[in-house]
């Protein structure tokens, strides 16, 4: 009894030890928390192609198929650069290559339109070792808007780029430049007709032709030294005027990556993933609540952005492995390689 | 004695409960957590005209002297408002554009010039009580960009317009146009000028016209409700080109607005601030690590800022009227308005 009394004091001091700890809860002693507990994973890759109201009885076998083989190509494809010693950016950017050249997907070929009619695309990369991020805006005219993003990152002292001078830049750096009209689609202008009408006619449910503002794709890759990388590419939404930004190519809205958190691509409504600063904040709830990537990106997407109003998903991935695939839309084409096996998704319950 | 031993499990196991509780850090909990602290305080306005290597002994009294009577007249004028009971929107927006109007800060009048020569405004407003924002990147004409800004957040359902097709909604906003040479001033011209010898001159340090990048424009302000809004307005670095877009139109970066955390507005090297979303990562800190508002800027200003290699500094305002105003650089042009009454400071020790 008397050795339990003694043992009783030295419990209390250090429990309140412990908390005083968490109290101080500065930079230092939160960021070697998340890297301590971040053990290396092995190579994985995620990617998504958009998140949106996407049902199977809306769906063609084909249509379906289709899918689930552009996103396995994607995910082969940066998955055999990380396989071969590649650093995490190299895969995370021709992963979004592959789906920016599938007219799938909303972004390089299948932009949705402007409401003037043409194809404004955004992208950004960052770098989750070195906290570098490149990002280019409104561009008409650059083939590869994510790989325009990296050369902002690597070429430049800039970490974003708009409108014309992006395009020279990118010209200025030896990329590949097409005619606005290579990203055009039937489809695309159809959904663009189809909105202007919708538009026009005051009584139709403006809700009702969302669904078709998304599409956007992405890619969180970690490479064999432990890096994170993370980038985000799109068209935007139909019908878009004014020269409109989204959260594509905005960092820490649409793209985050650091090594001690990890990377984030979202996809959805922008105003709302800019307004509450998505991708970053599903990284500080890591850093500064010690919460696990999966439990962060649930509460952002499944409770945050569920109060305000906001629809959309994101894929996430730290650096022991760990992916979270979240969205609060009916769908969201997705996919993550690790251990050799792709894993291609679509629906909500699958 | 025996009492003592009844109460220690008592004791423990309400200490190990309140860190469980700790532990399950849900959004609900954080966010409570800091409502039930901010108790509203009494109506305050804080501004900032840009961080630099600003020294005393490069200073005139008469420069020294205009500053000091313009930062006044930008505090008089945005707490006039709060004290009729206007909103901190309006305040933050009039005493913006007191600065933008004055060719002494690196916003509208007296605009840094691009390397083409021109003056191409950013500039940003979030609104704290509900969480919407409005931006424009890269404008020519649009006589306040605060003003457009302020206008794409509350007449569009964008939060980010850039370009020619910003400055066309402005303009159907019923916005004053004006030509781009209205923001021209002599000064910023030959800060050009150097700039671009200096540029050609590749044996000339680089770091040393780093000073001249600065001098972006900001408020963040308190109103009767208890409601903080934050804004911020620049012409950006002298010699940028590109497109480049700085940190102070992205919303997480360089302006953030939220009632149950705080408001912040920064100024400086807007790459670093966008790569480390400064200013959503001030609030970030205060809700998900329960530290004030001042710790918070300190820690991010003065520790991960300074670590990552980026200057500048943040005006950061709470709910209950705590300021706090924070940079890394030798001085910032800033002041706030509380109780009736205003302050201005210039350089670091004052």
């Amino acid at each position: 009894m008397k050795a339990y009394l003694r043992i009783v004091p030295i419990l209390i001091v250090s429990i309140l030890f412990t908390s005083c700890i968490k109290d101080e809860k500065t930079e230092q002693i939160v960021e070697s928390k998340a890297e301590k507990s971040n053990k290396v994973g092995s190579i994985t890759l995620v990617i998504h192609g958009g998140a949106g109201t996407i049902l199977k009885k809306n769906m063609t076998p084909e249509k379906e198929q289709a899918y689930r083989k552009k996103l396995d190509e994607a995910l082969q494809t940066g998955y055999a650069i990380l396989e071969e010693g590649g650093t995490s950016m190299s895969a995370v950017v021709a992963a979004i290559q592959v789906m920016e050249e599938s007219p799938l997907f909303n972004s390089g070929i299948g932009a949705v339109y402007t409401h003037e009619g043409r194809n404004e695309l955004d992208a950004s990369v960052m770098d989750g070792n070195t906290g570098k991020a490149g990002a280019v805006a409104g561009v008409t005219t650059i083939k590869s808007p994510i790989r325009a993003a990296l050369e902002v990152m690597n070429n430049s002292p800039h970490v974003m780029m708009a409108g014309p001078g992006a395009e020279t830049f990118a010209e200025e750096q030896g990329l590949e430049m097409v005619d606005n009209s290579y990203f055009g689609t039937e489809r695309r202008k159809k959904a663009l007709e189809k909105a202007l009408e919708k538009e026009a006619d005051k009584t139709s449910d403006l809700l009702q032709y969302q669904d078709w503002k998304y599409g956007t794709v992405g890619a969180v890759a970690l490479d064999k030294d432990g890096n994170l990388a993370a980038g985000t590419s799109t068209g935007g939404m139909t019908n878009k005027r004014y020269g409109r930004i989204g959260d594509s190519p905005i960092i820490g809205a649409g793209t985050f990556a650091e090594n001690i958190s990890c990377g984030v691509s979202a996809t959805g409504h922008g105003e709302y993933f800019i307004r509450n600063a998505v991708a970053y904040d599903i990284a500080a709830r890591m850093k500064y609540l010690n919460i696990s990537v999966e439990e962060s990106a649930k509460e952002v997407i499944q409770k945050k952005l569920v109060d305000k109003g906001g629809s959309g998903g994101v894929i996430c991935l730290d650096r022991s492995g760990n992916i979270a695939m979240e969205f609060n839309t009916l769908g969201m084409y997705r996919g993550y390689m690790q251990n050799g096996e792709a894993h291609v998704f679509i629906y909500k319950n699958e």
